[in-house]
């Protein structure tokens, strides 16, 4: 197929939902910004062999694509609007983008967001995706909010993405929950909306629960203390030895869970959202003064994971 | 070097220019559109051994990236913002990533757009870059603008950077002014945002004259004459036969000149615009009723380009 034919075939999967003026088709796309709202962008690629083995069903791969940017802007409380896609495909094969357009519009109905452009290639498989929300001004969380004081927060469970990558290296079926938030991760948009106004820090949990919080602490210059045995589990994660399991909630990465810091007076207002929206959300630890992430074991002793983050890309050739 | 590293080698070489606020380091960037103003946005990939060969310089790569982009902003008519920068490479080493820092710096600088933000990934070396720009509302520029009775105008040359990749392929070190066209393409933003209000449709020819000016025709609705002898030329050019050098200025593509259509009475204002610019604009032909695009020799007969189009990524398979 050339890149136009493509391009239909994409465009026509996924409708025109809410469409850009003067979208796919023209040199660019034109994007309304209504009054007193803020454009909010988060652009992240999956490279085949890093992010995604060569045998991934190409559906997973579309879907996941959106999935992880849409799980930026759910970390800033961001309402998803459009996003662009970039794909290089070896062959670009009409079955092949078939099936990934429908796992991209998967992830893209769920969200309510439009495609409003892109860019396909033939080449090594890899897809950028550019995802665009509105916020309203000045209510974006940013990762530098983190008061002393404040809860620290998590929505489900880390660990999951991490046990499956594991079973899948080792030749082994992942059970079906942690196939689940390896391949189909639910970007946590409702979450993050109803955290503005209640959260004062928030970030996704895509490069591993301690990395991440590492991030927040270092940027709100604060320091924070995670309690082991309230990390959140399941059955899966239960049944491993302890630091087996707390490395991968700590540090299995590609979670897309959201970890916030809320004011402890807040911390019902959360809670309540939450259960609305069906989710649970978990008090794992607490921001201090001074610097760092501690974490520390059932006993009071502290625990050094292994890895303390999935720094993609790298991970494998270490 | 890791990811988190190479991001701040990479901001460090382009500085904070204008700094969306919230930017490089959160899960996404916060952009500010003023008032009555919209977001253009336009992405685009480049993939080694595809947009350029693998012994291409870093920095002729960084530049080419960022430079592809801002022609998609021209076209339409609209100012830089920001842009954001998906890097995957096999190794992410310290030099290369310098180099190409280093590239995409000259091309940030000329137009003053502000890197906002990104993600690198170890991989088959290929860059999407995804630019945002800002355009009073209402006032880009479309492809579907053009009306019966327009005039056809072009910047500079096409048919260099075409002659250039010829000469590559054939071992043969191209002239200067080619090597220029291909490796450093200077994005014609300022015609592009002098052109709002006096021309009805604008492109930019990345695909090759002739199939760009086909899309234009066919989201007008309307048909299009143009003149070979109008075709602005150079030596390099003019030394080739007649049939080599129309196929390159019709086809030969990665030109990123912009080619617009405007009534007649327009057109002295946009050459004064142009030449205060100091570039060349040239009336290569006309607009009518009708549909598709006829290319006229000097001896009034018709001219069928052997390709129509640089369809990246397919070409070089056929």
């Amino acid at each position: 197929m050339d890149e136009f034919s493509l391009i239909d075939l994409i465009t026509d999967t996924l409708g025109a939902r809410k469409g850009a003026i003067g979208g796919v088709g023209d040199d660019a796309a034109i994007l309304e910004v209504p009054e007193n709202q803020q454009l909010v962008i988060s652009t992240d690629t999956l490279v085949e062999g890093v992010h995604f083995d060569p045998g991934a069903k190409p559906a997973d791969i579309g879907y996941k694509a959106l999935a992880v940017n849409l799980s930026d802007l759910a970390a800033m409380g961001a309402r998803p609007g459009w996003f662009f896609l970039a794909l290089t495909h070896p062959a670009l094969d009409q079955n092949w983008v078939h099936d990934f357009a429908a796992g991209l519009n998967d992830a893209a109905g769920f969200a309510g967001i439009a495609l409003a452009g892109g860019d396909t290639t033939r080449g090594p498989l890899s897809i950028t995706i550019t995802a665009c929300g509105l916020i309203d001004r000045g209510q974006a969380m940013l990762r530098s909010g983190a008061q002393p004081g404040d809860l620290i927060g998590l929505s489900g469970v880390t660990g999951l993405a991490g046990l499956a990558l594991q079973d899948r290296l080792e030749r082994r079926e992942p059970a079906a929950a942690c196939q689940v938030a390896l391949d189909r991760p639910v970007p946590r948009l409702q979450l993050g909306q109803a955290l503005v106004g209640f959260a004062n820090s928030c970030i996704d949990v895509s490069d591993g629960l301690l990395a991440d919080l590492s991030h927040v602490a270092q940027a709100s210059r604060v320091g924070m203390k995670i309690s082991l045995e309230d990390l959140p589990g399941t059955t899966e994660l239960e049944q491993l030895v302890e630091e087996k399991r707390w490395n991968l909630q700590l540090g299995g990465g590609d979670d897309y869970e959201l970890c916030f810091t809320a004011p402890p007076e807040n911390w019902e207002s959360i809670s309540h959202s939450a259960r609305k929206i069906g989710l649970r959300v978990t008090q794992i630890g607490k921001v201090i003064a001074g610097t760092g992430v501690t974490c520390l074991r059932p006993d009071g002793k502290t625990f050094a994971p292994r890895r303390s983050g999935y720094n993609h890309g790298v991970q494998r050739d270490s």
